[in-house]
């Protein structure tokens, strides 16, 4: 949906009323509710809630809303965000030498279509400082080794300190990071891996594919957390292969997959759909 | 989702309030929400919501529900349903010759993946019956031709206010119905329709689809209303087609999309998740 | 194509003139080639080609045919096969309770869209006798034991010679077989197994997939052989899957990929469309 | 296929041997056929043949092949064309305001995926000259207006001559040409549709299908001729569509469809796997 309006998403543990203590309290100060989801895990025992909605009247106090609706919440142990309509996030986007999945998030930045803010492109390598130019996006060369990996990665994190980076891309950033980094960027970073996980982890899943004849390669986009290639999944997508396809033509074909399934990722995660519920995904769609 | 859950939805003129109305009513009876959904449609200004639930305690009663509600319902011009958990709706299934569709349906009640009951098929044919036997449904055969339209639509609404028909599904049922019958049905029959509409209306879609060299083929079931082959679309699907499929293999591969689209339609209609508005339909998905 | 052709296939190692000893052949005995495909596999180094003709004149003989293109095969190193268009194979299903695979399988069969005999059903169950029964196929019910594995294995074996079967069909028949068993059927048994293979091999792979919170669940039907749920990929399939699908209502989503994936695999292995190499299979597609 | 491969193509009518004369020409003189492909069509009665090689030896010599071919080809009134492994067409990608297909083309070129020339862009707007420059292709701005129409369709097609074009790509070029610019283009000109043709043809099909409740958008890239809208189809692609999506969100999810889109039939264009069959493509794909 293209209007703009204000978003409200919450969680906590199953219980009755969950619904109505969110519901109720919005009618009460007169937001007008556009779009509203929720769903109640039988299994988890954990309810999420969407709201989408805007002010009826001029004067929306965001501050007074989240103070009122404190007490509300306390009640029901819920967390709970509420984010404005113009908002646009600090996004920083980890790369490496592969370039589609940039070039596609800054293609989808440039025309508007996702609405975040770029202020640094971070890659252990030089070469897609050229692209990052042509976007006018300044470009951190942070290169890497054995040796100089805990340095780096502390530099990262100067770094997304520095721009009050709110969620980290990694868009084909072919670096194993270190089990504090993993803490560090537990749920605000996502990762695209090369193939729908759980099949083929780590290096070389096309390589991988082809020795197996799979008939379909996917993608799958994912919170980072501490076990490699294994976060909670926000997103995935396939595409047909065949005999025909080699090793080298799996990753290009692949390539078209990742890049939309990274860009979605981005958009659900913006969008205030995604929700993380141990190590599953909750999304409430569009 | 699998549970046995009562389901309301209700429709009405944008205004502010209208989740609250819903929600708060239910909370306060102590109904408690698995899964809720709403949406406000801003061109055609129009509210639409469907919550899936289940009463907290025993003795919850539908009338005393349906009773109280109703003042809440007549300020915002809302209509409602209520369907308990154990509700399966009689279905009439219309058909011809052609199997494929029947025999998913028949296949999909049978596993009790379709919650219906089939009290009768209806075919202007004799060569299904064999099908309805092997199922135990009552196969009535109801000849037609130009002169005994007007007669066989009657027998056929007779016998479907006889078994006290909830939902008609025409399940490649290959006869242009009269502008009376159409209105009859309004709202309550399901059509499939062999083409991706607006796409190829009218007779013998795939001839027509081979002859433009179409790269795809889909198929389309909607509403029946008055305008022939256009009622409001539930829902569509398509598969890859290619210069190998002479207009007889597209029939063929066009049916394996028909009969997906055709149950997809009818479970989304029976878990009330679509909503008319308008020649368009609003449908809140799982 | 829903021609009636004869089918030639070959393979061989790669060398230069294969396609040439095939089309020159037939050019000269005076066959009409209307599908031509061939691919040489740089990595297996291995070539495969299919034809489908229908000889110009009456009389076509096909043991003189084979008698004559030996010796021209023999230079290549080349197997091959010739399959008249009337050709029906004896296949035999096995199952054990799920039906949505046996259902459709029988239904294509019973409406001609799978060109295929099925003399009889074996099954470790008695449960889907009535289903046979509806169509007039004899139902073997065989049950098994630790203990009488061998003893039912080998009764699998002589109905499978007593019947003259080419090609048997795991239609969700819930064993382990024996590794005598699985070299007995390796190449012309095709299984279905309820994952996107290479992900969630093994026991309830849709548990396992709902634990990782995956957003789609697949399909992967392949030929049988000794290494359990990992032989050659014939064919895949997916569809889209999200936090409201349960465990249980996975593995009824994922039903409809099976048999639409099952039947395809049938179908590709009956038109002489599936090469083994290695591993993996090279699929002529239409 | 990631070779580097010579790529014969033929086209002729029906008749026997035409295979023969094709293969055994290429065996005699040494080819080694790594891909082969042909169909006959029996509506049509057309006969459509690709085969990817590359010579055992040094030496091969075009020229030589093409004399050599000459009465071969003259026996079966057979046209033919020969592709050299290094050939990157000219392609001119025409556009007016919207860069979405631009981009995708631009990036193809630039990383290789597409092994073209873009020597040119032009267009009848001044926005996109900025993405033009980015990758150091020319822009040539020719404005338009009803009274300058012959002049501007004169100034292309001078364009086209200058730079050698062989394709031109209209990459949502929003002018209808006039009949003699469409006859100019006939057969070597690929456009993007943003629907499924042949449903929703003309102007804003996006805000046709919102008004329809459509739940799929779909775009068709098809060859330039004089039926507007209508010309031979050579790709098409769909996604899902909702409620939630107002037109102007149909239309950004469809720019998404466009581009791959496009940037498969001009892939499928160059790699010369698409023939003319009147009003139909034959496309012999990889």
């Amino acid at each position: 949906m293209s209007q703009n309006l204000w978003v409200f998403t919450a969680q906590c543990p199953s219980v009755i009323g969950t619904v109505d203590v969110c519901t109720h309290f919005m009618a009460q100060r007169g937001l007008y509710v556009v779009q509203h989801q929720s769903f109640d895990d039988r299994i988890a025992k954990e309810f999420f809630i969407r709201i989408a909605f805007h002010p009826e009247e001029d004067g929306f106090n965001a501050d007074e809303f989240n103070r009122a609706f404190k007490s509300f919440a306390g009640r029901f142990n819920m967390s709970w965000t509420l984010t404005p309509p113009e908002k646009r996030p600090n996004v920083a986007i980890l790369v490496s030498k592969y370039d589609h999945c940039l070039n596609d998030l800054l293609y989808r930045h440039r025309t508007g279509q996702l609405a975040i803010e770029i202020p640094l492109i971070i890659s252990n390598h030089p070469d897609l400082e050229r692209l990052a130019e042509m976007h006018n996006i300044p470009y951190h060369h942070l290169p890497i080794s054995k040796e100089t990996k805990p340095q780096q990665e502390a530099q990262i994190r100067e770094l997304l300190q520095q721009y009050d980076i709110e969620l980290v891309v990694l868009a084909r950033y072919m670096q194993v990071m270190s089990p504090e980094m993993c803490d560090y960027l537990d749920g605000w970073a996502i990762n695209i891996h090369h193939s729908l996980l759980p099949g083929f982890k780590g290096a070389k899943p096309y390589h991988q594919a082809w020795e197996k004849g799979v008939k379909m390669v996917g993608a799958t986009a994912h919170y980072i957390n501490n076990d490699l290639d294994e976060g909670p999944i926000i997103a995935q997508g396939i595409r047909d292969a065949d005999h025909n396809s080699y090793p080298e033509d799996l990753v290009r074909q692949g390539q078209d997959v990742e890049r939309v399934v990274l860009a979605r990722a981005v958009q659900l995660h913006i969008e205030k759909r995604v929700f993380l519920s141990g190590q599953r995904t909750i999304v409430l769609q569009d």
